[in-house]
């Protein structure tokens, strides 16, 4: 390795996705990339850590700026892998993606991608999680690769705050339709689900898990989801300290 | 089902553990119980969800006021699948645990005993985690139970803020012991992971994931590592929204 910045890349979707393989190609003009992936799709793994299999992992490409390592594992325990056997120093940035599909509103809660993200921060090196709105496997990650590429390097410029990382959704739009790269907050929303229920060969019920995304407040301009929907790059910071400070005061004049 | 309080009941560790049958039994004086656990162990999968296999789900109890069912996924698969296939009606309570083990500080992002939880208050259900910080098969639930029904029952009574969830670790002390119970906020921390590596039999590294917590504010007498460390029951506040909205001041000073 150089003397050139040291960027970690990872993702959810798998080491062949290709938004994996666009986010190492935007990362290589910044710096040296060491890519640590899940051999296999991770999609809703959360921050998931493996306790009940061991690890494994192996190296794929070992050139002198790039080198890509799998991992039959989630997303958060190629991050511990990556730090703790792969890296010989911390990286100065950790960026996970591009995923193929939406981490705004609470589809964080559930995101792989963003998990690798946290991991990272908690551990004290910036982090960014980049995914794109759209879900299949026919995406143009031109605009996204470009935007990504611009994040990065004001994240390597000026840091981040201590435990904080950033959640970045981009909409399915070419680069030049691109409104702007938006500061905002998570949007209050949920999941409302609808199983699809099917009946298996020996006559016995199974449920696939499905649903559509329900937005509470479509009409606030400071959330993600009003960013992506105009055409805007959405930028969400994120902390791991889940604690509602709010709720303390109130709970401490509960009579237990 | 009676007129009475519903209470669903999950967890993290598998319908068989001691932890989920002490907190079901708690549970009974205070409403008709719908227990929704996983098959097997779930531990570390944090607000993970199943979209790759199909889930399933069976009943393997059903008694007038205590129904219990198993689910071949997550604790937030069960939470899903209790909400949209089980239950007839929203619960007025949902409990997750006792978990065999800490899900204090940082801990509770790895935690599929408070993916649980948060599931519950993202869908507007009056949510608790409960964790034993023991981490053993022979933890002593007793004073954890009766503390479990404590705040369970104030839960009924007064509500939590719209998608705050509670959770609430218990010291390893029998309820003669417990110094009380306090509200905290989460601790700074993380895991210092030490991957224990070994040879396989042919010749192949593997590594188990392992590791010791490193508290960084030990001496911080608002936080729920303080107060378990002098024997008392704490409760976190927890919400969903991840949004640093300090941070939002100072990226909207960048110049993209």
């Amino acid at each position: 390795m150089t003397g050139n910045k040291l960027i970690l890349v990872t993702n959810d979707d798998g080491y062949q996705a290709d938004g994996f393989n666009a986010l190492i190609e935007a990362m290589l003009p910044l710096g040296d990339v060491v890519a640590v992936a899940p051999r296999e799709a991770q999609s809703g793994m959360s921050h998931a850590i493996t306790v009940k299999q061991p690890l494994r992992f192996h190296k794929i490409k070992h050139g002198e700026r790039l080198q890509v390592y799998v991992v039959n594992g989630t997303p958060v325990d190629c991050v511990k892998i990556a730090i703790n056997h792969i890296l010989h120093r911390k990286p100065d940035l950790l960026v996970s993606g591009i995923n193929h599909g939406s981490n705004s509103s609470t589809s964080i809660l559930y995101s792989g991608t963003m998990g690798a993200a946290l991991e990272g921060s908690i551990n004290l090196i910036p982090s960014v999680g980049f995914s794109h709105i759209k879900y299949s496997n026919d995406i143009d990650f031109r605009a996204a690769a470009k935007y990504s590429a611009i994040i990065a390097e004001r994240v390597l410029e000026n840091g981040l705050p201590r435990k904080i990382c950033l959640n970045v959704n981009f909409p399915d739009v070419e680069a030049d339709n691109v409104a702007g790269i938006k500061i905002c907050r998570q949007t209050m929303g949920y999941w409302r689900e609808e199983f699809d229920r099917r009946i298996d060969p020996v006559g016995v019920e199974y449920f696939w898990l499905t649903g559509f995304y329900h937005n509470e407040e479509p009409e606030a301009s400071d959330t993600d989801e009003w960013a992506l929907k105009h055409n805007y790059v959405s930028i969400v910071p994120v902390q791991s300290d889940l604690t509602s400070y709010e709720t303390i005061k109130m709970l401490n004049k509960w009579n237990f």
